[in-house]
């Protein structure tokens, strides 16, 4: 063991798997509702390499590659918040470890408790806000890419809408405990919208989906 | 490279995303779909394993003890499947490049067909039913695992959702082309049956999460 964190996208699909079964830290469901998201942004470039540069779908290749460099910017985008996720809430942790002797000690921890609040709410509120892009792409990618391949985009739309739905689950954890009451407000409006888009797109890709297969 | 297939468990996390996102046949959606159900039921696992061998929940360790064993088998064997996914269509291919000279030639080559087929619809069929299993498993873990872990039960139950309309449209896809009309008839109603059951399990269990939180 090192003392650095693990980088999970280094590690094998096996460690990531067990370790999310263990009782460590780490990653959790943020982390992994991240990486479902990025699965799904994954799906959506498999569609546009598998449509791009062939005759058939000429028409469409400027769009292909707009698609695939938005869908690999969210993967991306994702498999850093996968990470991220991770270590959101050692804030807090270290917050809660703070001397509480004197009032200005506890007036600090509890400043310190929230800011760590806001962070940890901050990253799955991010992982919203990128899933449901990846069901905006996969509705694209099911709309104009190689009919062959349209279950893939079908899947990415389904993997997009659950990581919103599951990292939502992880903001609304910490809004309960957030005292900022316009930062939770915001956020609670936030996620309400993007769990509407999301659940909206998914119906809407796998109509598509399922008219062309 | 080696001659051998890509063991992908084996793989870093890294690998496995690239190769999704490319244009290589594997790993396509349907092991993508048995990696999700896999990490759903990772989290379940998680569950129980912030649970047993606490005091304060020592009235439920046996039933912890028993659900952290089926969530690990679940997952063992939605492990196999994503693998077994990346290999599922290989017999439909091989079938189409057989000789179609003869009529006798024609009919071997049919039949090699539809029974290729057949192999590619059961493997995301059974996706279906291990993620669905992921799915009831969730429901226990967020009825009688520890509040603090709530929201990874609440994730495992929408992974596991995600994982069986995801493995569905696999399947749906390939039964398009099979012309045993009993088996298709057969498949068609039983992926129907798992998926009402994986949407009612999904709004239940985050029911479940919603008021624990």
């Amino acid at each position: 063991m090192s003392d650095g964190p693990t980088i999970y996208a280094s590690e094998s699909l096996q460690v990531y798997l067990d370790d999310a079964a263990s009782k460590k830290p780490a990653p959790g469901g943020g982390s992994v509702s991240a990486c479902v998201g990025a699965l799904g942004a994954a799906l959506v470039g498999m569609v546009c390499n598998l449509t791009r540069g062939r005759e058939k779908f000429a028409g469409a290749e400027d769009d292909i590659v707009t698609l695939v460099e938005a869908s690999e910017a969210a993967r991306a985008r994702l498999e850093l918040l996968l990470q991220e996720d991770t270590t959101a809430y050692n804030g807090v942790i270290t917050a809660y470890k703070m001397p509480k002797e004197t009032a200005e000690e506890q007036a600090a921890r509890t400043a310190a408790v929230q800011a760590g609040l806001i962070v940890a709410a901050d990253v799955p509120l991010e992982i919203c806000r990128v899933a449901v892009e990846v069901c905006r792409l996969a509705k694209v990618a099911a709309g104009i890419g190689n009919p062959q391949a349209v279950t893939d985009a079908g899947i990415g739309a389904i993997l997009g809408e659950a990581a919103v739905v599951g990292a939502a689950l992880n903001v609304k954890i910490n809004l309960g405990s957030i005292k900022d009451q316009a930062y939770v407000t915001r956020a609670a409006v936030e996620i309400e919208a993007i769990q509407a888009e999301a659940a909206a797109l998914r119906a809407e890709v796998l109509t598509i989906t399922l008219s062309k297969i």
